[in-house]
């Protein structure tokens, strides 16, 4: 119960922008974020071209703008966003946005893109269900694409980037071959793409729903539906923003995209809307379900009256007739004639089988 | 009941692209598609020109590169997704993107137009629909458009470019004056035209269900409705996008089309427009018999409770009188009055007659 | 029965374009159209200017194209659209589009412009309301206007032109003072003119329906307001597309029609876009309606359940007393009581009392 | 009865265009408007700039004419539209084109913005609301801008552009500082002013509506809900073209128009936009109300329910066990039990506790 | 009960603008405003730049005008509308439009941004939040920003800017070091982060509400749910002019405001559409919770109707029974079988048992 109470209370607090510790602080400051101080924050350096990859764990981002490498592209992620003197740094020696750092560690961003012409900087959703709760959890994925750099920017250690990481290392693909802005596409690719993983595990768990709804709907099958429909309407909220980030990203003319990414990221902008439609299609199916739902129910109380109403007119107006001759008056002949009781008998039993060729008329029965 | 779950199952993971087999590949890597491998891939090879055509069944694509022939137009129709070196081949001899390929053997693709410069490429939803089941089915065709040749996939071999088929064998219509973009403008239209034929089954089966609703509404009539509302919903997601994409088709400025074929490409617009419209209106009439339903059950209730209330109302006030001359109290005058039986019986009488009376004038009756 | 069901039948079907017979013919053939094929087709031709006129019935289209006479403006009625060779010979004479003559011949078209330069071609919908079977029908007008001609193609012969066949013979207006491009325009702007009087039948049929259902509704309310909805559904869809096809022509810049005539398209944009908000409104009107019938129906339930429960909660109780006492114990002191039955009797009335108070003040009576 | 299907009458038929004395004349054509030719029509006539002013009713428009006057702003007001003559004078001496004489005779006009170059003329909706029927009338205002002269039709006598004769008269505001741009600004501004106090009017009786449906809910409240649903949309029909007309009028680079008058349309527009605002909003809230009501009814029913269920349920079982004593068989052993009758009341008392405290524990009670 | 009808009373007129003391006033012309003209205006002066500040409470706005210190920016916060003379002292000497001024006191406006090219001008509404009535109050808000000057207009005093007066003494963040236009935006951020904290509220208070609605809905549920959705709707109408308002701002290019500040608009720009995601979130979350209580009803209605049908289902047959064995005819031999009375209860007992069989397999017990 308590349980249960807890877990829609993150239901509807999630469609909230968290806001408390940030008010009244200046426009680009930087906040301590809200979870997670216990675990150190991690930094990755990825350095690679063509020919040969380095892949290292850092302590402190003076490797990461140690130009000395041949590598020439520098992909550097960061897991955990609470070591605001990481970020100063990073801040200061890149020169970016004191808006842009404000955004990256205050989680709860509606995702988007900002062209700030020497960098871009995009802040998008990555989703995780749970296959036994059927609960969402979204967590923000801040990047900045500056010259031949990336730097992604975490909440907290995940392997959505594994896929990224075995890429570089097999140099499978042409991530290899091409700049810096085809590693930023590919963070958002790989992305959008677990996005599709998601909806195929809401769409199984929504078709158990229907298979229950089908073969016996309950008050459980209500409560449900009334779930998956908020955590369609969380997942569409959530997601919606990412079509225009991506439409902007990729019609964006800065010169930092090269041409041949652009039709990459054109076929990003194109799985996104497929995602977005969707979440649109599993809304409308749910909808319907609801509305199947309470026709059920509906049809369900139907049955339970006319089982009431064929019970009630038979034997009320039956019962009616014995009370007649169960009064005491002294002058009442039919008690005395001889099949007075068998008569009274087959005029109920009449009655009774009228009565129900009249229902069977009816189509109750 | 197996069967039915079976059948639903189908209906909602159709609405969301199958994504598992993809996950981890680089863009563009081609994948195995995941239906019918043991059927093997056809090529059919057409060359035609205003004076002569050539039809043949191919086993390697090398004919459709052999230039040698006078025959100017040709048109490869691949049915079979799954032969991924045949795939690598046109690939890298027309120099196609691999983006491209990628979508082409990944089917559950969102229609869509892409214009590459030096060639167009589009992915078309084919509908067919079982009379018997009422179910529809989709197909993804897929169609490179490139200088004068036109490379159309399939998943598997069907019929309906049979009526091109003739039309090139026949020299009906202007399709053998024309070139190469008319050709692929044909493909868009038959499948297209297809489409109303669909739509107009799709007619029938409401109008069985509407007859039903008004005639004898039950629960499998409510359940009939449910399924064709989501086949309507699967439709129209299916085949919005493509309104968008003959637009891009019509008003692009590519060299590749001739101004005469943009007179016909807006003829496909207008059609499918038209279509799209169709099937919004059939959303709406579904919608309304949705409502009537509703009411219907609505009003039964309401007669069967009609039925109760009367019921109950005349009799069980004259079961009280004969229940109170039941009594045994040794002082009841009115027992051992003569006519005192006769008299409760007249009283009965009346009062079931003013209780009529009382139903009949509230219009119960 | 049969016939509801085919009204019924014909009202869903209306929705779709029909479609079996063009199946498998290449794009611009002209195919025979599906009804009245026995009635003769019928040219009626006019010419005039602002000094004379003529006007005759012509049995081949020679006399049009005949460029002899000094008056001016040509103006060629056709009734009927199933001769082909007719149809043909303008195609031919006139140089034609092959589809505009498919679309004139193939009814069921969605309104709309087309601006072929050397001409300009317009599908519009012509309505009609039977007051006695509220019942409404559709039929295409096509018109081509190329320079001083205008050529209007309607399915059967119907008097919605006497109007400016009148003003012809009359020259009251400007008609016979203006172009070829102000007769198009007067053609639209009888047509348009037309829905407000449809319009205003449905308006009178929609009063009808709600003074039902505000005195007394039945189920033939439910169903009228069924159909009166979908009437007013398949007029929207009917002439939404007009709304464009009017702003294309009025904005359209060929020289063929002339700025003094603009004015007049603009008039004509103002009364289309008055006629959509107009349905839009009754669509609201109706849909509201429904509401009512609904609150209606269980308004009456609930009164219903009120009557049944004021007679079951009075009179259960009373009969249960009087089916204790008339229980056969041997010792049951009541029943020896001198005034035991009146004390019984008095008790019943107080509880009958206290009941209906309670129920005074529950305002249930 | 007769009265309320009268003013039901009254409310379907204002949504649509009166057209059947229209039908069959020319566009441009004068034709009698429906209503009130027995009063006769007023002019009034205001000359006035800086300096002075002169205010007089006249009886033909040659007064307005003249030009000898210093004053150079002239503004004539006309009460009535039936004096056909007087329409025709001003058309051909000020060379308005025919379709906005037709326009202004023909009442019943979608709000709109006309510029014809050489004038600028715009229809607006004036609305009366009358506080004890709460019905709400329209009336179509005219006006036309030219040169320094302004002319406005009424359909009859009212005292909404009193407002303006006082400012005239009393040289309050900047109005008789400014040109006949300002005016026409002005005669529009105190219109949409109105409309603020007719929402305000209507807010208030939604109010005493709510109130009832909170306290008491009957049938009649559910007419009001639908009575002023229907108001709110009759009003947002009729406003909301007053938006694009006020935009259109502001953004319109005619040359009439002063850079200073536009700040003024400019703030008019904010009006308008500020009043459809409300309008959608008092919409929502009305379209709530129905909701509840709903809910209340299905709550009551809900209630009536119970209170059967809980009286049926407790002495149909006990009414059974009194007729099981009731019954007449020899060999009845309880029946002489000594305490028989009071052990079998001590049941019934224990079944009675029993069912109260079951339906205590379900909430019933 | 007359309390919670004056609570309601203000919720529906607070849609509406207050409009009947401005009745025939000429625009421009400044009006007392409806409020607290008791409480004496006050005026708040800060002068400052990077090197220092002053802040001191003025009595006239000479001190504002006084141009002699060295301290650029200056903002004026004027706290109370009624003091007309301090108004057109403003007007006058900054030369500001009367309209403008007409907007600060005439509280009710919806919010925008007018260029008036010398300056800008914004309104934004202010809201705040009762957490134990969980009621919402607006408050206008109007911002002047002309060369180094801003002024800012509070309906009354209130502590939503001591953040700024706080960056302003400490010299936090980038405030004193920027211009008038950053101070403005400033005023602007502050207003937008605090809708963040009302939406929390109202988060947490449809939290409340929805763990009643899944535990043990009542009435008063439904009546919060409509409550809190009529604050959702007043919400959302009040903040949605702010996208826009703050759009232009963004995206105007006024040389007043500096391109660094520009960014900072953008990020103001990115948090209002948040906030309006936010609420559209919260408004389909709430009506969702409307749709779950119908449910529930219905739900609660159907367990009714089956604990009666049941009851009644079972006793009325076996009171029947023993109504039967209770009438007196002379000639009944079952009543005088040695164990007839024993084999009736028996026959009873099993007709229960089958009954309550039956029930089981319909799974309604």
């Amino acid at each position: 119960m308590k349980n249960d109470n807890l877990r829609n209370s993150l239901k509807i607090q999630r469609f909230i922008r968290p806001v408390d510790k940030t008010k009244g602080l200046p426009p680009g400051s930087l906040r301590e974020p809200p979870v997670e101080k216990a675990i150190p924050v991690t930094l990755e350096l990825f350095n690679y071209n063509e020919k040969g990859f380095t892949s290292e764990h850092i302590a402190t981002v003076d490797k990461f703008f140690d130009k000395s490498s041949d590598l020439t592209v520098k992909w550097l992620n960061i897991n955990g966003l609470h070591d605001i003197k990481l970020m100063k740094e990073i801040r200061d020696r890149l020169n970016i946005h004191p808006l842009v750092l404000e955004d990256i560690t205050h989680t709860g961003q509606r995702p988007k893109f900002d062209d700030y012409e020497e960098y871009l900087y995009f802040v998008i959703k990555m989703i995780t269900y749970n296959r036994q709760t059927h609960e969402i959890f979204t967590e923000q994925v801040s990047i900045i694409l500056i010259d031949s750099m990336v730097i992604s920017f975490q909440e907290r250690e995940g392997d959505v980037f594994d896929i990224i990481r075995e890429r570089i290392k097999t140099n499978k693909g042409r991530l290899r071959k091409m700049g810096a802005d085809y590693m930023a596409y590919s963070l958002l690719d790989v992305v959008v793409d677990s996005y599709f993983e998601i909806l195929e595990n809401i769409g199984g768990h929504i078709q158990e729903i229907e298979e229950d709804l089908m073969s016996h709907p309950t008050v459980k099958t209500l409560q449900d539906i009334h779930h998956i429909k908020r955590d369609i309407l969380y997942l569409f909220n959530s997601l919606w923003p990412m079509r225009q980030l991506v439409n902007t990203f990729y019609q964006n003319e800065s010169k930092i995209i090269d041409k041949t990414t652009r039709f990459y990221l054109k076929d990003v902008y194109d799985h996104i809307v497929q995602v977005i439609d969707t979440i649109e299609s599993l809304r409308d199916v749910v909808s319907g379900m609801m509305d199947i739902y309470l026709s059920t129910v509906n049809n369900r109380m139907n049955e339970v009256m006319k089982v009431l109403t064929i019970m009630a007119s038979i034997f009320i107006p039956l019962t009616f007739i014995a009370g007649i001759y169960g009064m005491n008056f002294d002058n009442m002949p039919e008690l005395h004639f001889k099949y007075g009781y068998y008569a009274v008998l087959g005029i109920m039993a009449i009655m009774g089988i009228l009565m129900l060729s009249y229902f069977k008329i009816k189509k109750w029965l």
